[in-house]
């Protein structure tokens, strides 16, 4: 049977890991590297397909954790599946619910962001961020985790079997093992049995992905690679990940700003040069370049999105405010010569008005152009590997981009 | 100087009162009779001005006491006016903000909606709803209104000069008079007291506008009727009115819900016959009826776009709304042979499910669906009276719609 999911690279960079390519899906074929848009609940937040095809978006993720919980993986199956209930006929990813399982466990338990930073992370060590005492919400065990849902507080399970079910359910092109995502304070003991555990869910998801023949047909899976901070780890993990007869990878967990580099330094030279790897829930411009410079082919975060929604643009200047009062005046787009619906048609002082008065729009507006900066982004730093000027182009773009924001 | 607002009169009604029209505005021509779709704060909200273009808006208004609060008038006049501010390149109107007075002064003591039923009504009469006692927020004298923001608690006054020149800095095709809406439970004395304060607001709205050539040619003022749910104080109303010259009339007022139609009985007959009359902040699906068999010409009303965000969706049907537990697993659009951008690309399920998620995309979607629906509504009253079957499409939507809605 023919894999769903091809792979081929087009271009090595000159003087760096990375690679462009292509990657095949049943729903088209995706120009990499690519910025995954993230949809979380079937919806990219405030946008309609419509203005998201227009914006140049190519692929999005929705979150297995949130379609379970509502409406019910069931209904995105008797809908059509992903695309015809979304309305997106691109390609699409589900992420395994792993991630969720951190987030309602360990980081809840602490308060703590995907990110955290060298120095909150010594200071923890050091004992300055103490331990929160609330319940977590999830509890892990061998066979899988017992969660709390955010919304109505009811009890679910989710193993292996049960994501990779729910995953087939939505029906996205691109599904995710289920692993389980540490954080940068938990202890070498903690995240080396985690790492183990990861892997015997890997085994276990891709068993369950193997023995339905249709959902071979229609979805590639990808393992995901953990091991937190450590490089043993890490490459004990990417070695055994390595291994497996998956579709491709992602590389999961919660970094230190400054960890990132090194871990897909670590993994990467490990993992096949001819599967596409994904860099799960990341990240701000600069990482993007990293990303890509160490051979990741596609990213997904929140930031577009989500900052969008508390009034922050992306411009090639740095990020800028729309609270910030000198807006309240400035008739001149968002970012000058971008060529957004947003930047088009409406001026900094709209928006600012806009965001003053909590107006949706705003949010559409905002989310138009900061993902049209992403995507636009993207698309450069692929024909700067096509045209062997990559690591110029990301010196040129990152001395701009931070001059503005350090 | 030539008038910045022409009305033609193409077919009268068969059997009826009303017509069908074109009024041409300096931003292009407007069939009527045609549904003004409201956008509050310069923005119809949650929609981009390409989406309310799609949909088969025609013509927008703004709120002035908005406006005047946020962003401020003068920002919106530096912005080139309302129509380079948000994008908006056709025929737009502008209230002068009499309706709010009534909102923060009688309305908001007395927590009256615009409508209230008869029977609440002859209950309020009766002494059976107690007048509430808390403070005013607008206080009407001669000179105008001072009140207070709903937004920030500051201290503004607005009068009729005031209202005009805000509405200059705005720059919307048409203009209203500054004037003062009653509510239905007020004494016939203070309806009485109201209506003539509001006729010499009207000449001084009137005079602002007159002695500002630069604004007669580019903007038509309308004079505002009122008098409450009273025949003689209506007919004195319409008479003073009809007589000035302005480009067109509004008749306002908050209503008994039977009230209305022996509002536009008593008044149109009065006004005019060339200059078009617009009832503000009308209505429901039949009430368009009732209007335009009464002769009205335009409407603006946002039930559509407030009730799309409620969940709240009008059909030829009846409205149903999307927390009914049975559009979960309901595949089908929301409206059979609705041609508008979310009937053609999603389904009740996907709807009902934003909506349980509380996600922006479901608010735009049921706002382009609501609106595309009370536009296509009166595309078609307009075509039933050019082809001489207004009233019995009257009568056959009716019978259709209230069957489901009684």
């Amino acid at each position: 049977m023919p894999d769903p999911i091809t792979f081929k690279i087009e271009q090595k960079i000159k003087g760096a890991f990375g690679r462009a390519g292509t990657l095949a899906t049943p729903h088209g074929v995706l120009l990499t590297p690519a910025f995954v848009i993230v949809g979380t609940k079937a919806t990219v937040k405030s946008l309609t397909t419509d203005q998201l095809k227009k914006l140049g978006a190519t692929i999005v993720l929705a979150n297995t954790y949130h379609l379970y919980l509502q409406p019910g993986d069931e209904i995105v199956r008797d809908a059509g599946g992903l695309h015809a209930f979304m309305n997106w006929h691109g390609p699409a990813m589900t992420d395994s619910g792993g991630f969720q399982v951190f987030s309602l466990g360990s980081a809840f338990t602490r308060n703590l962001n995907k990110f955290i930073s060298r120095g909150e992370l010594e200071a923890f060590v050091r004992g300055k961020i103490p331990e929160q005492t609330k319940d977590p919400l999830a509890t892990i065990k061998e066979g899988g985790v017992v969660f709390k849902s955010h919304g109505d507080g009811s009890t679910h399970t989710l193993t292996p079997e049960k994501s990779i079910q729910i995953q087939n359910n939505i029906g996205a092109d691109i599904i995710f093992a289920f692993d389980e995502c540490t954080s940068p304070i938990d202890s070498y003991d903690y995240q080396k049995e985690a790492m183990e555990r990861t892997h015997r869910w890997a085994d276990r998801s891709l068993a369950t992905h193997q023995s339905n023949p249709s959902m071979r047909e229609k979805q590639g899976l990808f393992g995901i690679v953990q091991g937190g901070h450590y490089e043993d780890l890490r490459k004990q993990s990417a070695t055994y990940i390595a291994n497996l007869d998956v579709a491709g990878f992602g590389i999961g967990g919660s970094y230190t700003k400054e960890d990132m580099e090194d871990v897909l330094k670590w993994v990467n030279p490990l993992l096949p040069e001819k599967k596409p790897r994904h860099l799960l829930g990341i990240g701000e411009p600069l990482q993007l370049f990293i990303g890509v410079e160490h051979g990741v082919d596609t990213f997904d975060c929140v930031a577009p999105t989500r900052e969008a929604r508390n009034g922050a643009i992306y411009t090639r200047d740095g990020r800028i405010n729309l609270f910030n009062a000198k807006y309240k005046n400035d008739f001149s787009s968002l970012e000058k010569d971008c060529g957004c619906y947003t930047c088009e048609h409406y001026t900094c002082a709209y928006m600012a008005h806009l965001f003053r008065a909590k107006e949706i729009l705003g949010y559409t507006l905002a989310t138009i152009h900061n993902l049209h900066f992403f995507v636009t982004l993207m698309t450069n730093i692929r024909l700067s590997i096509l045209e062997n000027r990559f690591l110029e182009f990301k010196d040129s773009f990152a001395s701009r981009y931070y001059h503005f924001n350090p």
